[in-house]
């Protein structure tokens, strides 16, 4: 490891402290001036206003933002570790639509990752400080903790999905998931297929329960507890709902996984069965999240309307700042027919 | 698209407004209540301080900000587009091992990206409003505009990679880009290789100048300018310039990629080309970003510390921010062999 010297760095913003010192004041003066210049007399003002001048203090927004309460931006906060933001190709696609909706509106998109405990006590103490107007909490747990604190510091919060647990405190913008469920499962049927197994998301999550609940009330009297396993939302895991399938029922003749990335981990192991995908299964997703199409054969899906849930997201949270209307959205989800059913 | 009512929803945090309104008093005196009390008369202040009470105002922090200028976070500031961020292997491990460096000082990342002049600016607005102490600057290119507002905003400032129009300026935290360079070329003369192209990134970055720079110096009187082709890291990129590579040179022997994205996609030409790695063409990468070891064959590559770039990122801004000393540092690469040479 070699250093190298830099010359004459910018060390710090200068500070409240900084212009006290320059003008010979008290910090409470500098702040007074600040805030409006009351009780300040007119040269120890000049003095402080010539100190800011001179070390380039920028005292505006702080001030600024004791008034409004407002910094000019929403948080994207996302409650799962680091490397799920990377991995699932959903994220993206929500993060887009958000900056996108906020750029339009010369607002900043701030996003924070709370996996862990102490990830979550910080991004809690940077929100309650006001660096962010609310909160656009992505993929939520039932009674998760991040949005137990949210709630607790009043802050402004819209969720990604029907949050478990708070239904009907904290509004909302979701897929409609048993709809589209039902939608997929008479798909399948219509396709000839009789054995049709569902890999599901963690049912503490909207999207694994409810869909779950569409495909199981979809199929009535059809419905098969063995032909259910329950998945994470990773690759791997599909790949290991799938195995475990074919060892349960090796008939199975179709597979309805949550997600996109669960059913490529599914055609993983189906490939290594030898099982051709459609002819011995049908395989499906949902999402719709741009791995659908790459596959080989391309995936049947659900597709998302993420550009618009997200949009959805930024209007509500925005509505609720500025004492808007509060209401949850549902948004309709749409088939997607390709090769592989 | 059906709505739903929320019931009670928490719209937005109140303000100094609000306190001011419930105490009966004017925001001017609120404001000194927060900052320590001077100029406020006894009842007035016990009148502000109920106020805060039962509307639930939290000054303190920002009242705090105000005096000491920390928010207690730093920026992870990314000036590509945001689909890079998803698409380059290297940048979630330079993220991951940013946000444990903070966590563990119980500070916050907060992730932008101004990828585009409006962003820039919202960007720009954002972290000159003290929402950060200072700027964690990812992957910039040649006089970046977004590098000049943050010294124009005297923001500390630390980037990765030599910022090239500012250096001197601006501390850095590299890797040994030449070094490096040098190593892997050694490499591949080692292998008995004479006709060793490169694959560069783009010449107004610093992996894209050096890398190169060091690939020439090693090559000496060998170098053979219609042996370099120049890639923008994406793998497409890598793609496009192996076939150019393989059309001016059908003789070629090694390519030295200056990322192992770029060698991912030189790798998709060289088999569609039906050239055998590393039989007929050695190949080899930069970053050993994870993907390096998941090709087939397996990418010999110089591995980039990034926990360490990171933790000195973190160490060096946080050390400018506190006035201790300013430097910048290289870090060295290591060469990992696999079996693509």
């Amino acid at each position: 490891m070699t250093n190298s010297e830099v010359a004459a760095p910018i060390r710090r913003r200068p500070t409240i402290r900084d212009v006290a010192a320059a003008a010979g004041v008290s910090r409470g003066t500098v702040s007074r001036v600040i805030n409006g210049g009351h009780w300040v007399s007119p040269p120890a003002r000049e003095a402080v206003e010539k100190a800011i001048a001179t070390t380039g203090y920028r005292a505006n927004q702080h001030a600024r933002s004791l008034v409004t309460g407002r910094s000019n931006s929403l948080a994207f906060l996302l409650t799962e570790p680091q490397d799920r933001l990377f991995a699932d190709p959903t994220f993206p696609l929500l993060l887009r639509g958000a900056a996108e909706a906020l750029t339009t509106r010369s607002m900043t998109l701030v996003v924070l990752v709370a996996g862990t405990p102490t990830e979550r006590t910080n991004a809690a103490d940077y929100i309650a400080a006001g660096h962010v107007d609310g909160v656009l909490l992505i993929s939520s747990h039932e009674s998760d903790p991040m949005l137990s604190l949210l709630l607790d510091l009043h802050v402004p919060t819209v969720t990604c999905g029907v949050p478990l647990g708070y239904a009907g405190r904290v509004p909302s913008v979701s897929v409609a998931e048993a709809n589209s469920a039902h939608t997929m499962v008479a798909h399948l049927r219509e396709r000839g297929r009789r054995r049709i197994a569902m890999i599901t998301g963690p049912l503490d999550t909207p999207g694994g329960r409810y869909r779950l609940e569409g495909y199981r009330e979809e199929l009535g009297a059809d419905y098969d507890a063995s032909l259910v396993v329950h998945g994470d939302w990773t690759q791997d895991s599909g790949t290991a709902g799938m195995e475990e399938l074919l060892r349960r029922a090796p008939d199975v003749d179709a597979v309805f996984a949550a997600s996109d990335l669960m059913a490529a981990g599914a055609m993983i192991a189906l490939g290594r069965a030898g099982r051709r995908i459609p002819e011995d299964v049908a395989l499906a997703g949902f999402d719709d999240s741009g791995l659908a199409q790459a596959l080989d054969p391309a995936l049947t899906t659900m597709r998302q309307p993420f550009d618009d849930i997200s949009a959805e997201m930024v209007d509500t949270l925005l509505g609720m700042i500025d004492d808007g209307p509060v209401r949850s959205v549902t948004l309709p989800a749409t088939l997607v027919v390709r090769d592989s059913t």
